[in-house]
């Protein structure tokens, strides 16, 4: 195994290989932009089966240790008073962003480091009592369509899921493609299958605080795939074991200006990628648009 | 012009022709069946030039008389305490469903009348303080991804909107479909524009007692087109006119099994078809998964 | 009458005749300070009768033009599955504060000019998105606990309610109380009715732009008094016809550091004082412990 | 130490001497009706010195084990666009109830065993979306203005804190006021202080499911004291040991209808008691008008 990269390599995969400025210095989409006509007509010439798999999860309504707001869901209902009898139900939902157990899009505002937000705007600036005023979620508003991939780590390893003692690197991100023949194109959504639920079964809830998942050396290589979009069951090795930033990978929303899909639900897509033998489909990932909003809940579809 | 139906013309749209038990006593998803690998494998097809158009209205936080429960966005910001500077930040939404002004998708639990829900169930036994244990939003958590029809009613009729004097009949949406040369095919969302943005600009806020848009006569013609969805901009006619229910057209939720998206803007979607000399479009709406809820938020999405 | 007093009047009495610094720089309780122990213990003496009234509207739950932001309540219940039969009922609350129609109690920090927040301080500087750091309801979590004077236009005037056109002036408040023989005392809680259910029967709801009620001129009086509290039913004269502020009598929040209480329901207020025929009274009103909150919902009452 | 009661013992105070009935079959308000107005005059002669105390902690808005559904405090702030440079804030604030950290009044609906709610009513009736028809908060409006009496068992047994090892037997509460000289009267507010701050000093924060505090056996010394309010620091001991009720006291709510003020800050508290020699003071609770709430988030303040 290559030595740990060290504390410089990460800081300059967050600073010196950034994307500020790629798409003019008021780009507030990002690498949303590498999603161009031509890669979605392609991506959806992918779709030869009709089947669709929702990446989402329930919104997360019980409190615990994962759920630290939990979303607040309550019914209405009434009727007309109408001779018809016609009656009426609704709802209102309460829901904080960036929960563990919420499958949410992150905008490109929602983390920053010393060096700033996105396209290196200052939070300070940005961030006020309305919303964002740059790198909200209404800048995605047309959605991520785009082909998805499929990485499985577990699959290659031969182990039911990712631990903390050996997380997934970029060298790693790079064999699993090769190995199934797969060439990135820009603008690609890499999905990284880590074996959440397996590893849920043995150890329980997974912790905020203690996570397996992406090493820091994924960025570069998410950088070097040009990927608009990263979806992931067990996110950011956490701790990071770097200064360099508070996670391993987020980094890239706003270095690199990906977009990042959290707290997805992966097993589904993984049995249809098995069942059709196939390692790519469209994923579309529709965000509300929320003006000035720093995510969104979503419900990831992928179709084959 | 044809006759008016008759009272018992209603009636006998959302009681005989009703679609209850057409795919089970037990089935939740109504005309959503009828999007199958086949049709969504077609949809696809679609996808010709690349283009994006997203019907939905920023969520609606501005109070007024059309938007009785304003969604309420609120922000958070903090600092990780770590070296490398990293921040973060989220925010809360509190969203009452079914506004006039949030473009939402309604679930088939949403509204009913004297026979009941959709496929007869009894709305004071399946709508609990929980959610409802009857056509939640859940139950569509594949999403509508289906072939999607523009039926351009100000174009048809070379006036600017729909007026309250003169609605939508069934007829009408007949007649637009024939110049057009489109045969509906079952599963197939149906959009019908009927100028709000222009009404709008002339009149004022649409007024949710008074309101402009389709004639119960559509009911059949939906029916009979086996639509899985309907889009609207100014939904149903409204008063009614008639004692069988207490709106014009939202039956074919309870009746038919239809999905409705209300609160879209549908005029890039016009000029995109008109650029394009285009009718058909490829529609995707992904509720969001919530378990029992009578509807979602959503960003419905055409893909030309 | 007298002449209506000058831009420059009111701009003095904002400016120059301002409380800032008369309990300390950093004092964010304001006229709270003239409410001693000394004053508590007669306020308590005028408790002779036991009969308690409270002054507050239920929560706004419904929509309107005078709630832009209704009160959402919704119910939780679930069994605890022991074998008692046990269970157990909650609800979640959402409200937004300030609205014409919730009862409430403002913060210091509600309002401000262009000198700025109570004592100074800037609004920029002092309001965040965690809330406030500066003259918060935290201040005031003792409670007010004082002697209430009803001041009760409508009997003086031998009218059901003041009108738009006669709007109550300081020198009419001076009149009310020398009439009914009051003298006031600083820390004192100044109630005063101006018909607005009467006025509400003959008018319909009252509009947040266009209300009858306290001129500016009223301000140098609740100065003169020392006022602590301030509870009235219709609020600021509205528009205030100066351009010192965007307010009639809300400055003296920011200008005297006194409280207002805001929508309250004053008729059972002056029918018990009818009764009773006393104008004098124990007021309690006992915010909610909110850090860094703009104001509290609150349920003022009254004890004779 | 007398023997430990039996579970027909506690079966015995929840059935045989509830108070239902005792004012009427339609009464709402229970044990609230013994405050009179002759104990409303008495209570406020306690106010001697003037000093008031607050027994609320701050709104919980910080998640974690103890607050499973945190307060959401979100701001809000604008400008006038006046030429005075007039602004405003203001905040939303989102409150689920009966949390272990909010200081709250329980309304008599809260909870019920397989009898029923307060007076027998029946929970599935009286509970619905719009919010209870039975023994809602509301019917408390004017609020509890009583005799505070306190009973201090730490400084009773000279330990710091009650154990869980050695919860409070109704046998003690009866030894602590005959040593402190009290006659508790009807009406009374019984304050019970256990030593909450001490005990979580040493053993981290409680946890709901593993409580010292108050024994099943202090329900017919609540009874027999004809006490209106409870107000606690630990509240029930849990697990209580028997199988009659899923908890040791909650039952006094609704088999005697007496009210309880949970989540408590009693340390000030007793700290004012020692100072002035006291064990009795002036308590006000007054619960926000929620129409049909089954409780009121309050800010409970004693006054000396």
């Amino acid at each position: 195994m290559a030595p740990l990269p060290s504390e410089d390599d990460v800081r300059g995969w967050l600073a010196e290989r950034r994307n500020w400025g790629r798409w003019g210095e008021d780009d507030q989409r990002g690498a949303f932009n590498l999603i161009t006509p031509e890669t979605i007509v392609e991506a959806a010439r992918l779709v030869r089966t009709g089947v669709r798999v929702s990446l989402a999860r329930p919104l997360p309504t019980a409190p615990g240790p994962s759920n630290p707001f939990p979303v607040i869901h309550t019914m209405h209902k009434h009727d007309h008073g109408h001779p018809s009898g016609s009656g009426e139900s609704g709802d209102t939902v309460t829901a904080t962003g960036h929960g563990p157990l919420m499958t949410h899009l992150d905008a490109l505002c929602h983390v920053w480091d010393e060096h700033g937000m996105w396209n290196g705007r200052d939070p300070d600036a940005e961030i006020g009592l309305d919303g964002t005023r740059w790198g909200g979620i209404e800048q995605w508003r047309e959605g991520f369509i785009c082909r998805g991939i499929l990485l499985d780590v577990p699959r290659h390893r031969g182990e039911p899921y990712v631990t903390l003692e050996r997380p997934v690197h970029g060298s790693e991100l790079v064999s699993i493609a090769a190995a199934g023949g797969i060439e990135l194109r820009p603008g690609d959504a890499v999905v990284v299958y880590c074996g959440l639920a397996a590893y849920e079964r043995e150890n329980g809830p997974m912790r905020a605080e203690l996570r397996p998942g992406l090493h820091a050396s994924c960025m570069p290589v998410i950088r070097d795939w040009d990927c608009s979009l990263l979806v992931w069951d067990m996110q950011d090795l956490t701790p990071s074991g770097y200064d360099a930033a508070a996670w391993s990978v987020h980094g890239v929303l706003y270095a690199y200006g990906v977009g990042l899909v959290d707290a997805v639900v992966l097993e589904p897509l993984v049995e249809e990628c098995h069942r059709q033998s196939r390692n790519e489909f469209l994923v579309i990932v529709l965000p509300l648009f929320i003006q000035g909003g720093t995510g969104s809940a979503v419900n990831p579809v992928a179709v084959f």
